[in-house]
């Protein structure tokens, strides 16, 4: 029998906030409504440590992941926060010294995404799954989940500026700049969107993809064939957006789509362009709740 | 005159949390006690928007950063966690609409450090500051300065189970392994320490990096002849260490070393160690106040 | 019917080398000898582009990439280099002005892995994939497959070092020192091995993972109860390799296990230490072909 | 005195093409015609090893880099491949066994750029410089410079399929379009250009980054005024340009830049567009040399 080094007393009086493990990755098989697909994960898990107890356990939390995904083999996961959640129960389970648990996942995901010719490309987005728990407080399980999609901006400003340029040099084209789109910069576009799931709801990752895309300038697509570009292109500058818009859209959207969640919900929404004009990144970002937004 | 489109009224009604750019590099000048050295910072700068504003000025935020900067060409900057706090407050002036800005930096750093064979090797470590100030509560300023140092841990859970294993399987050897040091798994640590600094008080970077290094293992260094090298390796061996007690060690030493600091000083330290033994990293963290460290 | 600005002629007489697009994730089943499994794969597609053309049609690279991913999921792929070199064939089928086509793949695999104490753990690794072609030259084609394996290494010289000042230091310990492990820095590990696969070969991926993790220290393991921590441990210990045992050890088992394999076949080994002792990577190379190995 | 385990005989009968070391990072102080600037590097070193040697003294490579650069401290280098070059040297001189010596290295450098509203911005650019060398052969030196630009590009075809569209759907505005741009997708552009500098040669890097500038849609720049951004935007829209299109100008640029430079001199351009249409990169490259270029 050997010595549980992790029991031992620890130098200093120090309680931890969290000790764990990250950077694990995994296989995980999520049941979506008409398929089962395997999705990799990297998943993150921690738990707190009291003062008195020199180390936490640190092998209990890759055997807890490895146990209800094991069980995710046969019997499909049906969402990401809800694994977070059951690994947060596992892991209070198991370090019987920690009262408070929490774990991170993040996955590749894909869906297939129509463009208006009716061609269909197959997109990829981000997952991000979170729970955290406390001890003997059943209620206190926070879940949430969100999405990180990549998409289009094209600048507001620096099209107006133009629009006022070209007009000065071109006061015969004034009438036909009225029906003609703008030049711009325009730019790829990282968008992050997570919510917290309140007990008893359901938020469905895809509605959030597309609760993102339709805030952007225009989403982004694999295969283009020359029309789709176009479209995409004129869609995108009939649609001008700063990130401060995008991320307005979005909490707009939240609210019109979750009207009864309630106000305690935490929303995260985060926006970044990497300006073509620039080499550094324009950003924009509301941390809130759903009391906050409806104020 | 151009439209402001910035100014524009914005569509639904949400102030947002942090609009700014990301990602700026620039040349910084540093004064050190006995010479000027020159860091290539990164530099995140936001400020928050109301809800009646479009957009931000982001050409602004570049604008301050830039003009502070050309003064530093002339005149080094003390510290980074100063010059964080001189831009908050020109952010402020410049986007007369915000009521909160926010700056983070990180740069590359490099001190002489001296082995005990009494080589010197030039090591590099990360510096970290950020300010965050709040319009019209001067008292609001809050400015922290961190660092990220690289160095050595090894586990003295595996080590103790290797004891039990070796004198079990030599009974004859046990006198000997009192005196001699047990074979672990030790690997690459990465550990990060932020302290606030209080008005009217100062934090020397390198002392946050020495409290950091005297709390690993063992510090790592670029050039170890063989001799070094077999130093380097028993000193760590006889000083294991998990991710817990490294986080420990260095809250103890802060208490130590900043006795008279203020109880709501913020101090967050992380260690994080690329198990060679794993694919995954061992993990631990704690984030806290110098009034909760004193209980 | 819109012009083809790709079939302009451009400015200057310069062909180029690759032109194609880089960074397409898409999902891909590949059948195994007992099951499917779904992995995430990065792409990176290239035809090279005579001089009188002004540009590739780039849309075509990502639509020949969709339609043999859409034939995998009725039909799984038997093997990443098959589906490269597949893919290779098209791109020249569609870009009817390219003499050469290139491919690369890597992508996130898990194979379950027993430890000596017959405990099972799910280990991760990485996929790589490679084929080009050149037109009219059927016989042109070429095709590797490599592994990305995370292992640890321990020192040899730093183990010696030691031994030597343990010694020196404790004479009556001596004869213990010949039968206990002496300790020594040990670090995550990261080798990669690609080869070549001859026509009417075939090479399992399976079997570079084996064939690497039997060459390092010892292999890693994403779950260690406390005896296999240890055991681990002691293995490595028993182990010791510098990054250049490493890879000489991969390239005497390539020549034992693909005894019959072409004198062309090109094979590629690197390894590189993360020290757990330095800041920096210790690394070592071998690039050559089986001919040369078997001088 | 301690073994040299790096000297005993290895198993196996392999030699090594590159043992090193990689990610030493150092500053380095470099003149420029004007002013001493202090960049901070990144560094890999490499020799070769004979099949009779167990291991390269590591130690080694990183002592020949630091002896050098604490020379640079008082007299600054006047180019990083001329340091590359006399590192190759040196490593040669230490380790007696090895037959070659390769050097990598990497840096951020800014430059001042005047916009054409005759702002000032200071712009980051990346600089790259390599050497290698083999024994006994002086003539065999080889050192090249290059830079990575990031630039911005507009897409010539995206342009060309929105222009027939307009005039299909606004026939009466077909004069109009004649006069005034037409919309596109654009993006930010990653552009590496190295080109080996002949013995008896210069290279300027501040040239070949103009060299870049002048090939992209638009260079890109930190600071932008409302009326800069417009005609920045303007400008890459009137110089619409495929990753096609700015590989051949660099080539262009280049054979007219170094008229007289041998045959024999490598020239690699890489340009890599993070298409914002897309989330995959649009990619042109040529690997070549200068006599190449000539045909």
């Amino acid at each position: 029998m050997h010595m549980d080094v992790q029991n031992q007393k620890p130098t200093g009086n120090f309680k931890l906030t969290r000790v764990g493990v990250t950077g694990i990755k995994k296989p995980i098989n999520v049941q979506r409504p008409d398929k089962v697909v395997t999705l990799t994960a990297q998943i993150d898990v921690f738990v707190d440590l009291p003062s008195g107890q020199k180390g936490s356990h640190l092998s209990r939390n890759v055997e807890v992941i490895s146990e209800i995904l094991d069980k995710s083999v046969r019997e499909p996961v049906s969402s990401l926060e809800l694994l977070c959640e059951e690994i947060c129960h596992k892991l209070l389970e198991r370090h019987e010294y920690a009262t408070y648990s929490e774990v991170g996942m993040q996955a590749n995901y894909f869906l297939e995404k129509a463009l208006s010719s009716g061609r269909k490309s197959l997109e990829e987005y981000k997952l991000i799954a979170k729970a955290s728990a406390k001890r003997n407080e059943e209620t206190s399980i926070k879940k949430c989940i969100g999405v990180e999609v990549v998409g289009m901006t094209t600048c507001p400003c620096a099209m107006e500026t133009v629009r006022n340029m070209l007009e000065a040099k071109h006061p015969e084209a004034k009438e036909c700049l009225k029906k003609i789109p703008v030049v711009t910069h325009n730019q790829r576009n990282i968008t992050t969107l997570t919510i917290e799931v309140p007990r008893d709801y359901d938020v469905e990752a895809d509605d959030l993809i597309q609760i993102v895309e339709d805030s952007l300038s225009s989403p982004t697509y694999e295969i283009l064939k020359r029309d789709d570009e176009a479209l995409v292109t004129l869609q995108a500058h009939e649609n001008p957006k700063f990130v401060e818009d995008v991320v307005r859209d979005i909490l707009g959207r939240i609210l019109e789509n979750y009207p009864d969640f309630p106000d305690s919900v935490v929303v995260t929404v985060r926006s970044e362009s990497e300006e073509s004009i620039h080499k550094h990144n324009a950003f924009a970002e509301r941390v809130t709740t759903m009391g906050e937004l409806r104020k």
